[in-house]
């Protein structure tokens, strides 16, 4: 078996693992090295560093600092990387940890970070799905269970100083246009919570004003939260620094494109098992600046889907120039007043959305002035069938199973 | 065989076919009547009316007047068809003109439409694809061929009097805030070049004043331009009007998700075979309001993909907040980068994503501030290896075949 | 469009056209000249000729003689084809004639070929299947309809005189085991019915009373009926004479491995459209005896399956050593046993077994004494759901609707 | 986390097990009991119990004594479950021991069982292989690695006195047949070796002598080897003794249709989660004999095959009726012909065929005289392309890598 080069205790605080950080800083010490070929297993919490709770109650979707977020395994450093280089990354496996076989989803309250339909779902809510081997179902959200396509919600390298100062420049200037706005615009550095891994003292505190937050995807992948790359996929990483660092955290068990519900997928605690090689000089030889990947051989096989369309005229009837997230926002939304049809609470449909292998496609871009995007469900999951009949739904839900709500506390 | 209800003659004007017209109004006669159950064949032209013809010159791009398009077969009428109904269509075979099997790519210029990437590829180029069977290839663009995912791009029914005028308000209002922008915000009505099938005189011309032009996606599906809603497909729309008024046109022989090249996916003319039933009373039955469908149990097995990220920081190193749009230009810029280095033109590498069964998947939208998209290349187009090695990229092709292009007059 | 260099007159009697031919033999003229890199249409009779009709009567099923089949088109010569190299085909495109828009399945008689389970279904039986652009249904069969996997039964090259001499040889040792079997354990070959193309008089008589029969595949390929074969597929053939000499026919619009029926698949005329290419000396290149080939990038995706195992004990309990035969053949009565508890007659279960994209397994064939296979059947062919359930099946059909049969007469 | 019902110990022999049998009789006692709806967990030894080591000798599989397979797990008694039930199994997951990260396949003597292709490979060969999270690859064969497509080889429920006697004694007249026979037609009961699980002194040694070896698969399903009966699969058992009795065992990490190489798949100890539920009266609901299966919604989705075509004409030239296994002989050896042309060694491509997930199809069965069969080879689990070219194979492995081999001892 490969060694595990990261261990985390769900009893411990993230806080007191030296080999797991929370904020991206070139100055982060490698946690462990290894040489490519190597393959290994990096254990890591889950991205809240196991403040949300296997119970009823959403109060610690409320409540959370989110500040804090994610508690990221690494830097795994590698022998012979250097800037300009490609990581190539091969996920072997993903998995839960088996003392936590559960993970959670839910909505932040627009107070705290909302999500994309924040408007609609302006309360914390949360589901818990339980693991049974390659499936999972809630009790919270009755009629559903998927295959889950397990993926890393965040993994990266290491930025270079020149890298972080951009990323903190430009989110920097977005926030200044409008800086008081709830949820904020863009996260800037904030140290109080910044763990910086092996990090002490003054260089610690140095790095934490600086480091950049983990909550975005940027050049450097990071939190891209793409279903996809899951286990079994290859991914080719730029590498800014030498020794490459990289990171991995956020493991999902489950996730529909886009993460809709931001909090998140089903989120779990577990392991990576990855396998690191190089391609030397591989940014300028394939001009890449993110990273690319292949899919994995092995993904849910599900085929039959109800498809919905959206297009980019918002829920008061505005038109929106050839803008996609008007458009598949729309087309959640039409997927949602389907389900709710069967019985669903919207709720439960929108976790449905966030957290099944839900496609979200780009279908339209230059059909002035409508853009229009797709959200593929895929009817399988669902115990009952779904699709439209000349003899309308058949509701198989009674409504006395729903999804624990917490009010913002004002 | 199924009777062909709609014939076009390529070799005359679409708009002297009376079974044909260009813009969305109540009032456009049905072409004809079929009842449920019924299965038949409705001819089209391409969505030009054969304005871009089979050559090496992209003059035809450059100056054709957009104000033509689209030009549509039907309405057809549906006995027994309500509004509130929903209109049951399977799409059971979509073909090539037998005496026209090729189809056209093209880059309208910036000042005429423009695409997805006109800032990049501001002028007008074409390229012609040839139909060997299921397949395709174009003598302007080596080294690729497909099998075809064939679909109409547009296919809707009539509106009705009430969603005319929200579309033609709700557009105005939007060319409103900057009507000189060059390509145009929206498309008004425009009596001059358009068709209304069977109607003349006055009832013509007051029609022709307020039918909706044919550019955008709408509630009633419309200029969707989704390869997903290929043949073999089955698709549910809302009715508006009595009878319904199915009407369809702008076929694709194959399209990537976006459409990003605009002129237009592979276009051709062709002919559709499909089928109609009703769901009675279903748009309220199933919540609907914009068309839902299932995908055909026969589409293109590629499997093996290279998948492209971008995030929403634009070229110029902008940030945007959770922009879905610049995100995907940013993944289809990286595509575009990454093929150069096997030998492709930009131009062509920019054809070759608007016209193979890329994917567009919108993977990210709440991690703040960066919308993910990826851009999905089947690898197994290419008649040459285009996967990331240790060695670099081979390049194949010796720049000797271009895309014909023409400079704009000023 | 391609040229077609082969066209049939489904008015016609086949033995008119001197471009078809139903025997193999190295004499057999080339109908007509091809170079590698070409791309052509050849239309084909359906297998019998025309002899078996679009009515409700199995009269013909009963009466055909079978010495006349198959008809075949071709031979093609291909300028620069030579013993050992390799023939590409590449199946760009495959259909029906439009004017027959239909096909035929049916079992024959015991006394007449009989069929797999000739012995549960001795009477000839016949079903009638419309085509309805990519799908499929019979009026003598309710509840399923099916995406067609389109496929010549029957393609391969002309044999030279050794080979020829080979199948004729050890087919007439096999018959001499047993020659008074029905029926018969092979087919000689048999000149009063033989189609020798362009071939007259002496030459026609000489090589007519050497022809192999096409009933079997052999080396060459020939009458494989492989459904994977499909439009799309990019199959190797073995050259054994200048000019290779390609023919096909036998064109199904849909078949189960096995081809259990016999009679046939889904037997249909219409048209093949092919490209044709070269790899000299590739019989020793690659070390090939039989073909070798690509499956097509674009099949129906059925996913859903319900599996059914058998082994090899048989209808009396006899106990037979790793017979794949016999335990496929299990396999498929107890996918009919199945069947009938919806509604089903074993005749019914049978065609769709025969003619529906049904996989059939060798799944084990080592442990010592029972072979084990499997039938693989689509779910998704059925309109209604056939997985088990604790409520038991739901019969759907009423019997009123049966499938012809016409007793043998004595 | 489920509970695991059943531990084994790796280093302990499986004899001293009572939770595990080497024999089917309805006299086992339950080694456990579950509730319908129950998930749980079974551990189990490799078949062998361990014999077969990881090293580079193939003595091992030469020398073991094979009346002592296979060691299962159970069985497993299922509360309500009675005669005449089906009880449904869904295989949650499966997976390797923690401690045993590996797998072994290899050819067995013809003096001690042999394989389907024991006259070209009659000696004792054997292979082993490295698991890195979901995919494989061997030190002994270079070029390939593959995404597990995991399953048990056996499983199945206890059968009733009156199921065994006919198993006995049906394959007691097989055996009556050729007794001397080398390897035998069938394997007797054989008391010396059993393992009867909790049974003990004369109720053993009575059950013992009357045991039904576990190596054919039958009616109850047990040893059918079946690839596609994957984690992930759902499984409908016939019930004959109250309480069910489901055992499991024999569980491999990927195999190809047939497991050719019968010593087997890629054999190893490990576990299985499963979850069991009841379908009263199933089996004359259903008209169930053997079990039916739905495959896992996930599985490798190899898509690019090389498909190989054998018919049922032997090595020697000699014509066979309509032989299944003949046929399929024949395309496993056209496989390997054509694979030697890459450099592997005949034994290589004999264990790619007996390990990979190929597909063995039984493509035609009625063409008199001929079956055909199919071999589907994955062409994306080699490293290098094995596509037919003009240019030729080219061989990119040097032979420095073999198989162990180990000459029988006479």
């Amino acid at each position: 078996m490969a060694e595990t080069l990261i261990k985390v205790d769900l009893k411990q605080s993230a806080y007191e693992n030296e080999q797991v950080h929370n904020r991206w800083h070139p100055d982060v010490p490698m946690a462990c090295w290894v040489k490519p070929g190597d393959d290994f297993i990096l254990e890591t919490y889950d991205w809240t560093g196991g403040f949300i709770k296997n119970n009823d109650s959403a109060d610690d979707v409320r409540d959370i600092d989110l500040s804090i977020v994610h508690f990221l395994s690494g830097p795994v450093g590698v022998h012979g990387a250097e800037p300009g280089d490609l990581l190539v990354v091969d996920l072997l496996d993903i998995g839960a940890k088996d003392e936590s076989p559960w993970g959670f989803n839910g909505f932040f309250s627009k107070q705290n970070g909302g999500g994309f339909l924040t408007d609609h779902f302006p309360l914390a809510q949360k589901s818990i799905w339980d693991f049974n081997g390659m499936f999972t179902k809630s009790r919270h959200i009755p009629g559903v269970e998927y295959a889950g396509l397990i993926h890393p919600g965040l993994i990266g390298c290491l930025p270079d100083k020149k890298m972080l100062d951009a990323w903190n420049t430009r989110e920097q200037e977005l926030l200044d246009t409008d800086p008081t706005r709830v949820p904020g615009l863009a996260n800037p550095p904030f140290a109080a919570t910044a763990h910086m891994g092996k990090l002490s003292g003054e260089a610690k505190a140095k790095a934490a004003a600086e480091g950049a937050r983990t909550v975005p995807p940027r050049e450097h992948g990071g939190n891209c939260d793409i279903k996809d790359l899951s286990r079994g996929s290859k991914v080719y990483f730029p590498v800014y620094v030498d020794g490459a660092g990289l990171s991995v955290g956020d493991l999902h068990f489950s996730q529909g494109d886009g993460e809709i519900t931001f909090c998140g997928a089903i989120e779990m605690a577990g392991w990576v098992h990855m396998r690191v090689n190089l391609i030397k000089g591989g940014m300028a030889k394939y001009g890449i600046k993110n990273p690319v990947f292949k899919p994995s051989p092995m993904t849910p096989n599900y085929k039959d889907y109800l498809i919905f369309e959206g297009i980019s005229v918002d829920e008061q009837g505005k038109q929106h120039y050839l803008d996609v997230n008007v458009a598949y926002r729309q087309a959640c939304l039409n997927a949602i007043e389907y389900l709710k049809k069967f019985g669903y609470s919207g709720a439960q449909a929108y976790s449905i959305l966030g957290t099944a292998p839900v496609q979200g496609h780009i279908s339209g871009v230059v059909d002035v002035p409508n853009a229009c995007a797709t959200l593929w469900l895929p009817t399988e999951i669902f115990e009952f069938d779904i699709n439209p009949t000349a003899a309308g739904p058949i509701t198989m839900l009674d409504g006395s199973v729903q999804m624990p709500i917490s009010p913002d506390i004002k």
